[in-house]
């Protein structure tokens, strides 16, 4: 969680569906950002949102605008999101991986607003004339319109991903080839004594056996327990 | 888009809400995946969502499974969701970037299902048994259980997310310093016929100005229209 998230201003427009405006709240809520701010919302969606059972503290403590200029007047960036591809669009068009790099760099300074636009038509072009920038999500072609809780989601996840924890080293205790050659061993027992091994082929199936446990990458809780049970085996075949 | 989606099958199991089945669904079509098995979803839910007027062909042609063993039967990965972050996991369990980056490599020749579990409880211990490893969406310690149509939605989209466009080059052409130097003349000519340059500092001014249009960063149509507004103004001025 970047210490930066407390400079986001979330600004929902012309919001319509109560659902949406809660589903955007519980993203913020997952990814750790708190300040909403809504312009001008359908009355009674907003009403029925924020006294909705388990409405989160960012509803609740929600801002509420009538115009997109007053909900931005304190920030230094201001980003509107698109669905739409085309060059009508008189502003620079990012996509959110590159977008939210840029946004990233502003949040460690600067008030950033981030605009999403009503469920039916997105962002008014009045409202994109007070945008910086326009951000689009990678959606296929031919869906380009996301549902607006889902935009608000992705976006927000793309802000406070962890671009380190790509590389990130597992933390799996991998079997040693000692625990391995354990298992090799008792397993050949198991299949000696329950007549699986033939004697003119013994020493083809204890190489075939011991390739066959170095592919299984064994961690190393697991090599335990599967020695524990290849040994019952053993001790019930030899009876 | 990956030419791989066509290899991952997203399983939900045991969904209870209509309208997060949409959601998933309609998250599938926006990032192009189009292969939805449903595990014993509550009837009426499944019913509902596939009715929905706009519920998109991937929801029409979902396919129903009574157990996971059989919708994950022609997988050769099976990966679970998961908010849960405690070790009382069975399972490696890997952050969303790393777990994404896995997933996309296998999809390439092999079969993938990604598994969500229902709204209240998400997937069952012996759902869980299935799975080869877990993905969390990397959500606040203090609110870490998403909205499953988010969920959906945001692992999906790191699926498809392009790590090369964090790096792609601006298509903005900007204003050279040859135009930026004409609109400080032109600005400096307004500004000296409308009395704001003090003679005795006429030198300190023009460099301040100067300085001031480089600041802007101008693209070069905005210069342009700059250009032709501020030459309107001198037109005015020396009237």
């Amino acid at each position: 969680m970047p210490d930066t998230s407390d400079n986001l201003r979330v600004v929902l427009v012309a919001t319509r569906n109560p659902l949406n405006l809660g589903a955007a709240a519980r993203a913020m809520s997952n990814f750790g950002f708190a300040h909403l701010r809504v312009v001008n919302p359908y009355e009674v969606a907003f009403r029925e949102a924020r006294s909705a059972v388990g409405a989160s503290a960012i509803l609740a403590n929600a801002e509420e605008y009538t115009t997109v200029a007053d909900a931005v007047a304190d920030c230094t960036l201001v980003v509107g999101t698109t669905a739409v591809r085309h060059r009508e669009l008189q502003h620079p068009l990012r996509r959110l991986e590159y977008g939210a790099r840029l946004i990233r760099k502003r949040l460690v300074a600067d008030r950033v607003a981030l605009l999403f636009g009503s469920e039916k038509v997105g962002l008014a072009s009045r409202d994109l004339s007070h945008c910086h920038w326009l951000l689009r999500i990678p959606t296929r072609e031919e869906h380009i319109s996301m549902n607006l809780g889902q935009a608000v989601a992705v976006s927000l996840y793309e802000l406070v991903r962890d671009v380190k924890a790509v590389q990130r080293p597992e933390k799996i205790q991998r079997a040693t080839m000692r625990e391995a050659e354990r298992i090799t061993a008792v397993l050949l027992d198991a299949l000696r004594a329950s007549g699986y091994v033939q004697p003119d082929a013994a020493a083809a199936t204890e190489d075939k056996v011991r390739r066959l446990v170095r592919r299984l990458s064994l961690e190393a809780a697991d090599a335990e327990v599967l020695l524990g049970m290849l040994r019952q085996v053993v001790w019930k075949v030899r009876q």
